[in-house]
C-alpha cells in the first residue's frame, strides 16, 4: 500500500533503538548508571571516534562547586506491615528520589508523607524528584498509588550508597581542519526520561556517526556527554585552556517530541551561533520560534557565564518545563518519535553545516562586475535553480567585501543559505573569490 | 463608613496646603512675588535643607541674555467714567497683563480693546498673558466681562513699576556620597496657576523633606526654584563649573492634574536618565506615555543646549499647551489633587531611587553558576517572591560583566528593578558582586 | 473652459517633445544610432553645458570586460518566396534582434522559428531583445505575425555589420563649487522604447537645462549618457581617479510612465543620498517606495561594486521587468505623459537641492538658548509659516553640536526640509550658525 510520507531512514530506527537500549537505566549525576550509560554510547560511535571517559574524584574543587559523593542504588520500596510491596524501583526507576540516602526504617503514614512526591493533576504519572545536595530520602509515585497508602503504618527501604567515589563524563571529538571548535552538550544524568533526554543523546552520538563518514570539516567538533550542571563545570575547571577555541557552542535538550523546534540564543545574542540557527531554522519553513536568552535550563548557562563568554545556544522542541511531560514518566518511549528525532538530527547537521561553511570572502574583481561569462561561469550552473543561482552569484559578488559574510547575502537576499554557499564556491573556483583570512 | 479608596498620606494634604498658601501671590520672573514665593517655600524646608537665594541684577549679563528690570504692580483695574471698576487686579491677579507697563488715562472702547486678551471658547475663563521682553500694557478678563464693555470711554490704571533691581531664584541641596548630582528645576514664574507650577513647587518641596529623613544618598541633589528660563540661565551663567557634575536632570511641572504620566526624554535620548524615568513610569502599570525630546517646553531646553549638553527630561501630567485649562484661570486649586500630588512624588522618589541605585557590577566567580547554597544566598531570600529573588540573582549573575549595568538587567529579564536591586545587593553582601568603580 | 488640473510647465512639453524626436532611432551598445542620440541631446543643452563624447575603441580592455564589435543596422526583414516582405525593420526597429548578425538566406519555416521572439501573453505586442555577447541572428515580432507565418519556406536577410569601430558615449558636467560630485547616469542603448529609457534622457538633460541656470552649486554634478553596463564600465575604466569624488550617485530610469515613484537604495544602504530620497519622496505626500538594493537592474551595479564602493542608487516608476510594457513595442510615446515627466524632473531638482543644502551645522551660541529677539531673527521671518520656522529655528539651534545634519533634523523634527534649510539659512545670517567643515 502506497503512503504519503516518506519512512525515515536507517538512522532514525537507529537512534529510536539506541534510546529504547538506555531507557531502563537508573541514572544520575555520579554512578554507575552514567558508567553503563556511557559505555552504550561508546559502542554506537564508530571505531575512528573513540569516546573518551573521565572520573572526577568527590571532593574535587570545581570552579565554585565540589564533587559530590557517588550515588549507587540497588533497590528501594514502600511495603505494608503485612510484607505486600506498595511502591517498588524495581516496577520504574523514578519511584525513588534521585540522590536518596539509603533508609531502612517503620514509619507512621503521616511522616510518610513528607517524604513522597505525586502530581494530583497528572494521577497516573510519577514524577521525577532529586535532591543532589541536601541529604534526603523520598518516593516519587503516582497520585492513584498515594491515595492507597491508607494504613497507619509502613515499611521504607532504600538501598543506596551516597559515598566518595567518581563522576564520571565523556566526550568525543571531530578533528577538524582547525583547532578551532563547535561544542555542542548533552546532559545524561536523567533516568527513565526518553525526551528528556535520551532524545539528545541519540541525535548527538548520530551526529558524530554521520560526520565520521565525511571529509575533514572546517571546525572540530566535540560532544559533551555530561551530567547537566555539575558535569560542565567539572570538564570547564579542567578544560580552561580550550575555552578559547569553541567558537560555537550548543546544548541539545528535548529533541524527540511533537513541539516545533524553538532555539534558545546565547546570552550575547546576535553571535554567528545565533544567526545561523535562526536561519537554519527558518528555511525548514515550519512554526518555530528563536527565544532570548535566560539564565535557567541547560548546560548553556556554564558556558554563558560572564567568565567564558562562549556564545552558547540551546536547541530544542518541547521547552523545559513548559510540557506537561517533562520530569515525570509520561515522558516515556512513547512520547517520542523516529520522525522527530530525524528532523533534529538533520537540522543540527545542516547547522554545523552552516558553520562550517559560513566564510568571509573578498571579491577578486571588486571594480565594476566581472564579466562570467568569459570565465565559464554560467556553464558551472547546474540544476533547476539557474536563475537564482546566478542571482545569488551577483550577490556574492556584490557584498564580498570582506566585511559581509555568506550568512550576510543569505539573509540580506533572503536566498537559502546553500545556494549561497554554492553560488560561493563556484565564484572560488573560477578565481573571483578568496576567503578572507582573518 | 468604609471607603475602598486609600486616603492619601498627611504630605499629601501638606503638599496641597502649600499650594493653597502660595496660591494668591502675583509673581512673575521678577519681584516681591517671587521673593514671597522663595520665602513660604523655605518654611516649608526642614532646618537642615536651607534654600539659598541669589539675586541678579537687572542689566547683568546672562549668556547670551540680559536680566530685565524687575516687575511689582500694586493694582489695576478698568473702571467707567462713573467710576465702577469693571475689571480689577484686586479680584484676581491674571487681570493684568503680567510685566505689564503701568498706565493711567482715560482711552476709548476702540482702543481700549487692541490691550484686552480674553478666551471666545471659554468665556468664563480669565487668560494668562505676559510681555516680558516688549514693553506693553494689557488687561486679561473673561470673554462675558468683555462683552459687557459696551461704553464709549474707560479709564484704565495701572499701578505698576519696572525699574532696575533683582531677579530672584533659590537652590537647595541633599549632599550625597559624591559631588555628582541629579539637579531638578521647577519654575515658580506663574501668578496665580495651580498645575503650572505650584504642584511642581509642591512636588519638588516635598521631595526634599523625604530625601532631609534619608541616609545620604550616593548622587547629590539639587533642586532649583527658578523663573522659567531666565532663571535657568542666570543660574548657568554663574554655575558653568558645576554643570559637568550633573549626570541626570529633569524638570517638574503640572504634577497635579488627572492626566496620565508623560515622561519627555532628553535631546539626546536613552540616556540613564530616559532609561529610568521609562522603567520607573513602566513600572507603575498605569496609562502613560515616554515622547520624544522637542525645544519647546520648560528648563530642559537650558540644560539640554548642545554646549551644556546635560541629559535632561521633563515630567509631567498635563502637557504644555494640551491641556484646555492650560494658562488660565481654570488651572486652580479645583484643578489639581492630593492623589495626584502624591503619586506624581511617589514616582519622583522612586526615579531617584532608582537613580541612586543603578550601577554596573563585576560578578566576581564569573566562571560558570557560583554555587549559592553553599553560600547562604538562598538563606537570605525572604518575602513572597523566593522564586523571582532567585531567577533575578541569576539573571544579576550573568549579565555582571562590567558592561551592563542593574536596569540593563531588569530591561531585558522584564523583572522590577527593586527586585533587580535586592538580588544585587544580596550577591554584594555574599561577596559574589562588587559595583564597578568608573 | 475653466480646468482643475494645472496645465505642466513648457519643459514639461520640451521633454516630451525631445522624446519624441529620439524615438524613432534604432539605438543599441554601439553605433550610429547612439551618436545620433547623443547628437540630438547635444543640441538641446545650453552652449555653456557642452556634451563631451567619448569614443572607445573595440577591444579595448576595460576592467574586466572587453569592449565589443560596433553593430550598425540598415535593414532586415522576413519575406515570402513571393517576394512579400511580412515582418520588416522599416516598419519597427525592435523587430530584428538587437547586434543581430548579417543574414541572407532562404529558410524552412521550422528552423526559422528557432530564430523568432513574441509575447503570446500579448500578442499585439513586438518583444525587444538583444545577444550583445553571442552572436546570434533573429527576428521579434507580434504572436499575430508570427501566426501568419505558415509558409514551408521564407527568406530572411538583416543587412547589418558587426565590425571593429566603436562605443560611444557621452558626460556633461555643472561645475560646483567643489570637485566633490554628484553623478547621475541614464542609459541611452534601448531603442524605440519611450520609459526606458528615452524618460530618463529627457528628464536628464533637462535637469542640466535647470542647472545651468543656477548659481553655481556646492558640489559638482555630472550626468552620463551611455549604453547599460559596458557604458559604466568604459567610463569608470578611464576615470578611476574621479571616483573617490563621487559623493552620491543615482542611475534615472523609466521615468514617464504612472507607476508611483519607487526609490532603490544604495548598497551599503542608509548613505546620505538614500537619506535625502526617502526624504524628498516622502516629503511629497504621494505613494511611493524606497526599497533595499538588489544586484541586478541598471548602472548602479558597477558603482556600488565593493571596489567601486559608490553610494549609489536609482530612481524610477515602473520597475526593471514589473511593468508588462516593460522590454516591448508597448512601451512607446503612449505609455508616457509630460506630468509624469515633469513630476519625475521636479523630484529630482528637489534631491540635488537637498544633497547640496544638507551641511552640519555648530550652534555658535550653544550654551543655552540664544535671545533670538534681539538678534532680529523674528524680523527675518516671513510668509505664512511663522510658528513653524520658529520651530525649525529652535530645532537646528538645539541639534547643531556638529554631528547631526539638516537632514537629521528635518527627519528628527517631522518638518519639512526646506523650512530646516530657511532656519539655518536664518540662523547663519545672524551669525548663531555656523557650518562645520570637514
Amino acid at each position: 500500500m502506497a503512503s504519503d510520507r516518506t519512512d525515515p531512514p536507517p538512522r532514525a530506527r537507529q537512534m529510536y533503538e539506541l534510546m529504547r537500549e538506555l531507557y531502563p537505566i537508573c541514572r544520575s549525576i555520579t554512578g554507575n548508571g552514567a558508567r553503563e550509560t556511557l559505555s552504550i554510547i561508546g559502542r554506537h560511535l564508530p571505531p575512528e571516534l573513540p569516546l573518551r571517559v573521565t572520573e572526577v574524584a568527590s571532593g574535587t574543587e570545581v570552579l565554585d562547586w565540589t564533587v559530590p559523593k557517588e550515588w549507587n542504588i540497588r533497590g528501594g520500596y514502600i511495603e505494608t506491615l503485612s510484607g505486600q510491596r506498595v511502591v517498588d524501583f524495581a516496577n520504574h526507576n523514578l519511584h525513588v528520589l534521585n540522590y536518596s540516602a539509603p533508609v531502612d526504617r517503620r514509619i507512621s503514614r503521616e511522616e510518610l508523607d513528607t517524604h513522597l512526591y505525586s502530581l494530583p493533576d497528572h494521577p497516573d504519572w510519577i514524577p521525577y524528584r532529586t535532591s543532589y545536595y541536601a541529604e534526603r530520602w523520598g518516593f516519587c509515585l503516582s497520585q492513584r498509588q498515594r491515595d492507597t497508602l491508607t494504613d497507619p503504618e509502613y515499611v521504607v527501604r532504600i538501598d543506596s550508597t551516597l559515598e566518595p567515589g567518581h563522576l564520571t563524563y565523556a566526550e568525543c571529538s571531530v578533528p577538524g581542519q582547525s583547532e578551532d571548535e563547535i561544542l555542542l552538550t548533552t546532559h545524561i544524568c536523567h533516568p527513565s526520561l526518553c525526551n528528556d533526554n535520551l532524545s539528545g543523546i541519540a541525535v548527538a552520538t548520530h551526529l558524530l556517526r554521520e560526520l565520521a563518514a565525511q571529509p575533514k570539516p572546517r571546525y572540530s567538533l566535540r560532544v559533551l556527554f555530561i551530567p547537566g550542571t555539575i558535569g560542565s563545570i567539572c570538564w570547564l575547571a579542567s578544560n580552561r585552556e580550550r575555552v578559547q577555541h569553541i567558537k560555537h557552542g550548543m546544548s541539545l535538550v528535548c529533541l524527540g517530541d511533537d513541539n516545533p523546534f524553538t532555539y534558545k540564543r546565547s546570552l550575547a545574542g546576535g553571535r554567528e551561533v545565533d544567526r545561523v540557527m535562526a536561519r537554519a531554522i527558518g528555511e525548514l519553513g515550519s512554526p518555530h520560534q528563536v527565544i532570548d536568552y535566560f539564565p535557567y535550563g541547560y548546560d548553556e548557562r556554564q558556558f554563558n557565564s560572564p567568565g567564558f563568554a562562549v556564545p552558547f545556544g540551546s536547541l530544542m522542541r518541547g521547552q523545559h518545563g513548559q510540557f506537561p511531560e517533562y520530569h515525570t514518566s509520561a515522558d516515556n518511549l512513547s512520547f517520542v518519535t523516529e520522525q522527530n528525532l530525524e528532523a533534529s538530527l538533520g537540522l543540527v547537521q545542516n547547522a554545523v553545516g552552516m558553520l562550517n561553511a559560513n566564510r568571509t570572502f573578498r571579491n577578486l574583481r571588486p571594480y565594476g562586475e566581472p564579466q562570467l561569462g568569459k570565465r565559464g561561469v554560467y556553464r558551472a550552473l547546474g540544476g533547476t535553480d539557474i536563475a537564482d543561482t546566478q542571482l545569488a552569484i551577483f550577490w556574492v559578488l556584490a557584498m564580498s567585501d570582506g566585511k559581509h559574510d555568506l550568512l550576510d547575502v543569505s539573509e540580506r537576499s533572503g536566498l537559502p543559505f546553500a545556494l549561497i554557499r554554492d553560488a560561493a564556491a563556484i565564484l572560488e573556483q573560477t578565481e573571483l573569490l578568496a576567503a578572507q583570512t582573518a
